[in-house]
Formats: structure tokens, sequence, C-alpha cells
């Protein structure tokens, strides 16, 4: 199976990062080519081994309390390009190429289309799919 | 003083931040011209309001449990350039221009200098700085 390599996780690797209390970090994500910044989610452990066994982005869902891939519904999976954690080893950086140019949601390219200006927020950029263009009527 | 604009925050920017349970919200840095991250950190609503009054990026930090400006000790403030939010309002988005070139405590350019390669995580640049260059003899 090309697609899910089963790659071994050196136990090293894993002692590097330092999860919360609820067993979670952040989890930044960047167009690998554009560096523009698509989104942030959690990662527990099992997230973590996930994303880097299937070479796909893998994140645990706070409100949800579940496992879910980054596109599993929409189509819009991200591909791992590049693993990176900071100095306090409390947050990860994935460089990822993003399927179908939407990481949001909202059907927006990214989810940080709300810049503060003149005291106010304004929305910069419009969806370019529609929520039942994304995940069909529900 | 130029340096540091009183200005007044609509209570409707504040109520668009979903705050968690202690009061706080990950803050993402990012070089406002390379676009490069260069780190992560926490603010509570003071820190928020603090940063958009000075222009330059203050945080909470959880361990001291305290507020900090980004630079205070070292020199390296970052001066704010734009403020976002992500769709759920629960992420900061800051863009930055990071005096001296140099935005994490090691004294590197960025935090994430940790990158996962063949199984292991190599440091990928060096301290430009040493603390004691940044911070003084202690």
């Amino acid at each position: 199976m090309s697609e899910s390599p089963q790659i071994s996780v050196p136990a090293s690797v894993l002692d590097q990062l330092a999860f919360d209390a609820n067993g979670l970090v952040p989890a930044i994500v960047q167009d690998a080519v554009t560096n523009e910044i698509l989104m942030v989610a959690w990662m527990d452990r099992a997230a973590f081994l996930r994303t880097l066994e299937t070479g796909k982005a893998c994140y645990y869902s706070r409100s949800r309390k579940s496992a879910w891939m980054k596109g599993e519904s929409s189509g819009h999976l991200q591909i791992l390009r590049e693993v990176r954690i900071d100095c306090d080893g409390d947050v990860v950086l994935l460089k990822v190429e993003q399927l179908g140019g939407i990481a949001c949601h909202t059907g927006r390219r990214n989810c940080f289309f709300r810049k503060l200006e003149d005291g106010a927020w304004i929305t910069e950029f419009e969806p370019i799919k529609s929520a039942a263009e994304m995940y069909g009527e529900r």
C-alpha cells in the first residue's frame, strides 16, 4: 500500500513532544510552497503517529472527542511534506500540500480570513465552495 | 507618546475571540515579510488588548503566570503589522516585524528549528546570539 506506508516511529521522536494536561499539542498547518498559514488543529499521540504513518494530516477533535483525517469527507487531504516542533516541543508545525486548495471548513482557502481593520474584523476572502459542495447535502 | 498609542478596542472585537477554559488563546507569530513562522505564545484578554494598544506583541506566560512583552529584556520586540483570527475565533495570528531577527529565547531566528528527518529530530539552524548576549549575565 504505497499510500499508507507503515513506518515505525522511534520513541525518541515522541519523547520530544510535550503534550498538555489533556494529552494534546496544537498543530499549525502551513502551505509548503507559499508559507501561508492554513489552519490550526490539535493532535494527540495517536494523531501524530497516524500522520507520520499515512503521510496525511490527522488530528484529534476536542469538540467531537475523536480522531479525524483532514479531508476524509471533503477530499481536501493535506499531504505531509515536513514536520517541525518548536523549542519547547509543545507546538507541532506541519508543512503540507493542501489538496483542492481549501483548508477551512467554511470552504475558504484558509481559516484566517478575518483581519482586524479600523477596529473591526473584516472578512478578506470568500468561500471557494459551499458546505453542500464540500460535504454533500445533509 | 507615539510609541504607545492609546486606542480603544470595541467590545465587538473582543467578542469574536473564543478564550479557552483558562482564559487563553494561542497566538501564532508570523514574519510579515517572509511568512516564516517565528513562534507560538499565549494571550489572555489583557495581553490581546495591550498588543493592540502598544503596537508590540504582548503575551501571557503560562509557566510564570504573568504578562510579558516580547523583547522587553532582549530588545527583540515584535512590531505589530497585522492581526487575524481563525474561523472559530480560538486562534490569533499576528504578523510582525521581528526586531533583531531573533524570535526564539534560544537565540535562533525562530522557534521551529527542529525538523523530523529519517526518524530523528535534527537541528536545522544555530543560535545567532547566546543567552548571555541576549539577556546579559545572570
